[in-house]
């Protein structure tokens, strides 16, 4: 692989993205979400463990659910926008890895033997696979609104009772109105966020 | 942002990139690591928390420091890899935030007084930035070799001793041998790993 992307492309996905708070009357349609998953899955994760799993709500009814759980901050936008994705992990993942990585046969047993090590495993991958689904949403033209401003327990109770999944963040999905964007805040400069060695 | 990418980027970031075992005999040189960088900090974290931290391990003498740490299966690609980068986090990322979150002076408080809440936003947003981070290197040509196979503590002790820095996990970064890659390995369904609601 030695094709790079070209500046409009690096710009959607990195250097003019933008987290969005309001969001333009524009509806995103089943297919999109899709093709999000489409896109994010061939991400690597460690032994193809794939733990991420996602709920898509799309109805006002399942906003419904949520809005309990949301900091007071996060409401309005989220109840606003035209999908709101719950981002999750399921910490069983290791069930699907006989056929996943069918290559060592020994994989399911590193994590089933080990909680410890699925549930890191699960939440490091799971994230991973998280920043895959916005550059994924990015790269199809959606804006996104991430979010951890919200109470994990109560959101566990209410999408995932009874199973092993967990929810890790959220994410609004649209096409947002860029005329409501904050001022972009700074970032670390390179020498202080890493080291040549 | 309306703008899709087309399908030549789509497969090199997504469809078509693989995890690397094998190099090219060609140096990746610290501008491009550099460039990595000046993409990746653009990607959202928690309050612009930007938790995440990078070593670049480039010369020999590094990467026999790292040695020890590793699984036995990883010794060999990444003592042959161009570079590898050590991705990590800072559990006192929050001391930056009056810089990087001037908006909400309180933020700082969030985290400095609860070193749970703090612990686990490190390591989701330094995670999500490690996601970030390959696909910002995969953007820019490069291919990457993701690994969670080594012991942290060791590379704790031999890099980040007496900091507040703590390592996620490593990439081997470089031109991949194509001829030398593995079948690739399935991925979950749309219907196994998402849900409209």
């Amino acid at each position: 692989m030695s094709h790079q992307l070209d500046d409009e492309a690096l710009d959607i996905l990195f250097r003019k993205a933008r987290t969005h708070n309001e969001w333009l009357d524009k509806p995103v349609g089943d297919e999109l979400l899709q093709q999000i998953y489409d896109l994010m899955k061939w991400g690597p994760t460690s032994a193809n463990s794939s733990p991420g799993r996602i709920l898509f709500l799309r109805t006002r009814e399942a906003k419904e659910r949520l809005r309990p759980a949301l900091a007071p901050n996060n409401v309005d936008k989220t109840m606003k926008a035209p999908v709101t994705a719950i981002l999750a992990y399921d910490l069983k993942f290791y069930e699907h890895l006989p056929r996943l990585f069918s290559n060592n046969p020994a994989a399911r047993g590193w994590f089933s033997n080990s909680p410890q090590l699925a549930e890191t495993t699960a939440f490091r991958n799971g994230t991973l696979q998280g920043g895959y689904f916005i550059l994924a949403a990015r790269a199809l033209g959606l804006d996104c609104g991430p979010m951890s401003g919200f109470d994990n327990a109560k959101v566990d109770a209410e999408f995932f009772a009874g199973s092993s999944v967990k929810s890790n963040f959220l994410c609004n999905l649209g096409y947002g109105d860029a005329s409501k964007l904050f001022p972009r805040n700074p970032r670390l400069g390179f020498d202080e966020a890493c080291k040549l060695l």
